[in-house]
């Protein structure tokens, strides 16, 4: 024991380091009004003019005051305890906020350092706020110190605890805003807390602030009983201390008090955790911050409550030509009611004995290397990734499913970066057939362990929750303060993320362009138990439609594959696992499936990303009269055994086999880093030659692709046209036309030379089709003839 | 006060009762038992053989006997209490249990005939249980008594509150999997508690179901002490029965007791509702569930522990010609364990005094048509849309908020359909300028209420809360149920319900496919506060990619609407309104903006959903040289405004101007039923001429639309690209290059015989864009000449 919490003074501060602590507080509030408002006399060394004003008011005032409290408070905790501590911004704008708490400390003219400590800088860091082109209205990618965009809103927690995996000493201090807690993302964010290790990972503090509104309504947790939340967060395993009220000099005392309270606890926790390991979960404290919206502005205008409502959620008093005079003045009481001369030297520098409030040096939590992850990635250590390969002497042999093959390699990967790379899943890692990784570790999971549980331990390298939100966001956190990692999810319900991946791209794309900040790893996603293969699921389990999602980001961002078998699911692995401030998308099968490359095969074909399979075509001395091209593990299987039908009939049709494994290889070179320029593709594709292109996800994607290559009129492309139900995987490919039958059908259609021969081919094969439904309704599985199928050179 | 919780018998049930109730949930068992392995011998008349089983066995057992349990004490509570009650299966897989319980009471065998309540009925029933072509694992549109897809898990607590709006008789009964519950959606959906009206709205009786387990963790609310689980629930705003144990003659009492005390709950808060109006929301029933998973099912098989682990999630005891011979005899004694004999007559029939636990008539669950919502569906009253036209009375003028035009349509549908339509949105309808309904109703709201607060009340029609999942997933309830509704959303947060949104596309699909299905109101959602107008947003809300994901589902299902002005929006949304069985995806703009159509014109212009628009083109005479075609709000603008620039250059230059309203008319007619067929669309995009195509999501998937039109090589599209900022909506356009400059230089890069004349406009327009540039880093707002550009024919 430390100590008693009880013995903690509830009024911690003397008046002089409450007046300090005001003082830097009233700095904070005076620099976010000033963003809000002004493009000039940044200092208000002469009257406010209408002049002095931007034309454009805009920003959000409500949560700012809040949490600008909240970080000089943290400021104060940071130094009196030495504290590692990071911010994350959860409402959605506080953006003036963090400004000018990394200004004031020094943070944000470090990065940009026209942004400086006195009154030019103080007027550049007020114009580029939510100008154009400038910085936007919340904490984003340009703020120093923010690792989370508070740009959509419901990640802030899963963030933070991703953040602390793995590092013990760091504690990520997140904001949560009441209107954000409505989401359901950080509605179940909170459960994070069963799975936290206090021995070897970090602690989140969240500060849930309830500022009582949204945009227009109140929030819902402002408007329960106290008890009833209080009851909520007792039940979520927390600890809440709250700090209510409105009163500066009271709110500063409560809040001193509640965060030497949360601090002991900290402590206390990891005290606990190395002098008695194994007791049972600890109960995290976190902090309740009730304050009034928009928090010393405005409090009525033009008759109408501001401070305190929803109204204070934008702009609580709008300045222009066309309001009334009064609210110019009323803008000036309002910013000198900071008093910025007891704040501002002449010079407009910050009084050095009210900067005393801020930590120093990287204690700063703008300058924390924790939100700019890039400055401590350490490069992953990989094992050969052809040690794994799996035995293929000739094509068409049975695997063990390629998933599987590679959770030996991925096994290696966790064994060989115990503390910084980690697998992601909502509860399928063993469905997902990643179970050899649990040879080597299990689940962290730090709620109840019983005796017939497997693979959970205080301490894993899996994290598996049934959210994919939470995988998702845990992950992100982690890669953001620079590690690595991996997300397994069935194909269909990574559409649950879609929104959260638009953000993480978006933020890639972002801070790839802000010189300051330094590359992350990879964000990867493994995507399985695919729409081909949902035997006992069925229709809803059917969506390909993430790859889709995907391409839309930018181009230097977004990689796509789809290794048609283990050694090149091995290849691919390997090198989106060494990669860097991509996402990268990999679309895998799980069941036994044909193999086809051997592993040096597979190195070659994956580091072309597509190419011609020779051994299963014979154009190699000619043109071909057919393209046949795949992309995707099932499509390919059926391409083989089309190409196999054709070459047993039509044995002098010169036919090509094209594989693709680097979907964006498709795009023009223009268009996407990865794509090939139009003569390779023609070179591949041909001028003027049908292809038949069978495809793992909706046909039209390879449309989109290849719109503008010269032969795209050829093109003829099969894949899933959201037809399934429960059923086997042959009998999928028959709903979507994608079969082997209708691929020949195909190429019969498209070669009229065939002749009589192919019609009499085709009509075999539509017999064919019938017979297999009759089979299938008959006995649930498929033919003999479709199961037994092997390649035959 | 009707009675007193305390007063209720702990043991409310006699022996005979219970006996029955016992003989009726083993009569459930046993038919799951035999959904999953049987496909022959249904009656066990034989000694069980290898070749009475399915060759695969697929399914979930681990839910199963947990749902049976509750279904069967559901039907004794309704009969005694006449209950209105439906069933909602949240649980990802209890299919078998849904199946079987519907088919104990008759309903199954009413809809599906040939799966009669006899030998051979039964025999059907286990045989198309996940069988190719067959009944999925979960509750789906294909069991009677379903209105919740059990495929993808977050959504049935949401579903729940938005059945019983406006249905204050009805109580759903919801089913939520303790997996389930880890999910965001549902973890914040637990807060609907605070929008419901007791008085006006039915009741939802949650059930959590703490079956222990996922697929193969033990879930997080499983595994926190029983005082965190009661404080969470009781913070929730609940009051959790617990019924806990593995004994069934205890939880038969134990369940009929907390079941009767619900009742009693819901009774007391509709008579105290009714007594005593605005009394303070109620704390609603809840009862959570603690049994082990697979309970009655195998204890032990080959030396592990299945009932009451993961193990027996899905099929708990593996026979085939492969496993040990005792498998076999496992299977026949468990099956037996629930005595058949006992339950079911020589034809196999269920006896008829055991079957009288099951309601009469529409109050058995699987007969309660607000599960075929398209059963009560009354018809909308819509007010004549051309009432709200906004006056046009030359092409150009300013409108005042498309958006802000159609909401108060909005208001008077909202006042003519008091009973079954609502708005939905999280948090955003004054944002998205749809104020004008709040002068006929508020956003209900059943939390405290301050007195600044704004169109608060009890009842209300219009449902916000800062979720997006509740928004859609209420709706969807509502709709289901056979009610209408709207959602409004921002563009880019859209995509937080792409999952949602793909579970009810295929939801529409297959009940489409299903005769005894009604179809339903259509899915409509609005998006606004759009991708180009993010004033002070920027990037992170930039999406316009909802569009692209919505496409891929069936063609039979969606369609996409761009209306480029407000009396188009007006003629879309009543469309849309009136229609059934679609999802409908709206995209407007919110702000002032230019308008071109009157009424009349954008009626003739929306039933045709794209046309030509005479008035800004001047090739009524002859061929034209170029196609200016736009799609969406600011292309439109930005088209126009290049078309004026080109015909003052160049007046001979012909140059006709498309519009799309319908985005699905660029489909060929094969592939959308909306869809131009070719002579049409050539004769709009003509064969051979440039088309330049400024449109209002990302670019590609014009052509993705057009890939195989005859013109499709010479479709240029510009749209979003993914760059953006916090600018003006004229410098976004800047940035993604589809400004009025960038279009004409387009048009002048494709026409060669513009000459000199061509590239000396051409070099103007880049001086031009240099001098936007300057003039927008310096002022932080557009030029005078974009700001104040108006259409002049």
């Amino acid at each position: 024991m430390i100590t008693d919490i009880t013995s903690i003074d509830n009024a911690p501060l003397t008046g002089e380091c409450l007046e300090k602590l005001d003082a830097y507080w009233r700095a904070a509030n005076y620099l976010s009004v000033g963003q809000l408002y002004l493009c000039d006399n940044p200092l208000l060394e002469e009257p406010l003019k209408i002049e002095h004003l931007k034309k454009m008011q805009l920003g959000h005032w409500g949560t700012t005051p809040g949490q600008n409290f909240i970080y000089t408070h943290l400021n104060r905790i940071i130094n009196r305890y030495d504290l590692n501590m990071l911010y994350i911004s959860g409402p959605g704008h506080g953006g003036p906020a963090v400004a000018a708490g990394t200004y004031l400390e020094g943070t944000y003219s470090e990065v940009y350092p026209e942004v400086s400590q006195d009154r030019a800088g103080m007027k550049n860091l007020f114009k580029r706020f939510s100008f154009p082109g400038g910085v936007s209205s919340h904490a984003s990618p340009q703020t120093p110190g923010s690792m989370h965009e508070g740009g959509e809103l419901g990640y802030s927690l899963s963030h933070a605890f991703g953040a602390v995996l793995d590092n013990p000493d760091l504690i990520a201090a997140c904001v949560v805003g009441d209107g954000e807690a409505e989401t359901g993302p950080l509605a179940t964010a909170w459960h994070s807390n069963k799975f936290l290790n206090p021995l070897t990972d970090g602690a989140v503090l969240p500060i849930l602030h309830l500022n009582g509104y949204k945009i227009s309504n109140p929030t819902v947790l402002a408007r329960i009983p106290h008890i009833e939340l209080e009851q909520l967060f007792h039940g979520y395993g927390y600890f809440p201390l709250f700090v209510e009220g409105s009163d500066p000099a009271i709110m500063h005392q409560a809040m001193a008090a509640a965060l030497e309270q949360a601090v002991h606890f900290l402590k206390q926790i990891k005290y606990n955790a190395i002098e008695h390991p194994g007791q049972e979960r600890p109960k995290w404290p976190m902090i309740i911050l009730n304050s009034p919206k928009g928090w010393t502005g405005p409090k009525v205008v033009d008759g109408k409550q501001i401070e305190g409502t929803f109204r204070s959620h934008q702009i609580p008093l709008t300045v222009s030509e066309s309001s009334p005079e009064s609210h110019l003045q009323m803008l000036e009481s309002w910013m000198k009611s900071y008093r910025p001369g007891e704040l501002f030297d002449t010079n407009g520098c910050l009084k050095k004995e009210i900067a005393e409030i801020a930590p120093k040096g990287n204690r700063r939590m703008g300058a924390n290397a924790h939100t700019n992850g890039g400055l401590l990635l350490r490069e992953l250590i990989l094992p050969d990734f052809q040690r794994y390969a799996f035995n293929v002497n000739c094509p068409g042999i049975m695997g063990e499913g390629d998933v599987h093959v590679t959770g030996r390699f991925l096994r290696d990967v966790t064994l060989l970066n115990p503390q910084n790379f980690r697998v992601f899943g909502p509860d399928e890692t063993v469905s997902n057939k990643l179970e050899a990784i649990f040879e080597t570790t299990s689940r962290q999971w730090n709620a109840d362990i019983n005796i017939n549980d497997e693979y959970l331990a205080p301490k894993g390298r899996v994290m598996e929750m049934l959210s994919e939100h939470q995988c998702e966001g845990w992950l992100e956190g982690y890669l953001l303060t620079g590690r690595h990692g991996l997300f397994n999810c069935y194909e269909a319900f990574i559409h649950i993320v879609d929104s959260m991946f638009n953000q993480h791209a978006k933020w890639l794309k972002m801070t790839r362009e802000i010189p300051w900040r330094r590359k992350i790893a990879s964000l990867n996603i493994l995507l399985t138990s695919t729409v081909w293969r949902q035997d006992h699921n069925g229709f809803t389990h059917q969506d390909p439609g993430f790859i889709d999602h995907v391409i839309n980001k930018k181009s230097e961002i977004v990689r796509v594959y789809l290794p048609p078998d283990s050694n090149c699911l091995l290849s691919v692995m390997a090198h989106c696992l060494g990669s860097k401030h991509y996402v990268n998308v990999m679309v895998a099968g799980k069941h036994p499936s044909p193999q086809w490359l051997s592993m040096d095969e597979a190195v070659v074909h994956c580091s072309r990303g597509i190419g011609v399979w020779d051994w299963a075509s014979n154009d190699q001395d000619c043109d071909p009269d057919i393209v046949m091209a795949c992309c995707g593990d099932v499509p390919t299987l059926e391409t083989l055994a089309a190409v196999s039908i054709l070459r047993e009939h039509f044995p002098d049709l010169k036919i090509r086999v094209v594989n693709v494994v680097d979907l964006l290889k498709l795009e023009r070179q223009s268009s996407h880093p990865h794509g090939l320029n139009d003569h390779d593709f023609d070179a591949l594709f041909t001028v003027d030659k049908p292809v038949i292109f069978a495809f793992h996800g909706y046909p039209w994607l390879i449309h989109r692709l290849t719109y503008n290559r010269t032969n795209n009129n050829n093109i003829h492309v099969r894949g899933y046209k959201e037809e399934g139900t429960i059923t086997t995987s042959f009998d999928m490919t028959v709903l979507n036309e994608m079969d082997r039958f209708h691929l020949v059908m195909d190429v019969i259609d498209r070669l009229p030379h065939l002749g009589s021969k192919g019609l009499y081919l085709k009509q075999n094969l539509m017999d064919k089709l019938v017979e297999h439904k009759q089979y299938i309704n008959m006995n649930g599985e498929d033919m003999p003839e479709i199961k037994n199928w092997r390649w035959k050179a």
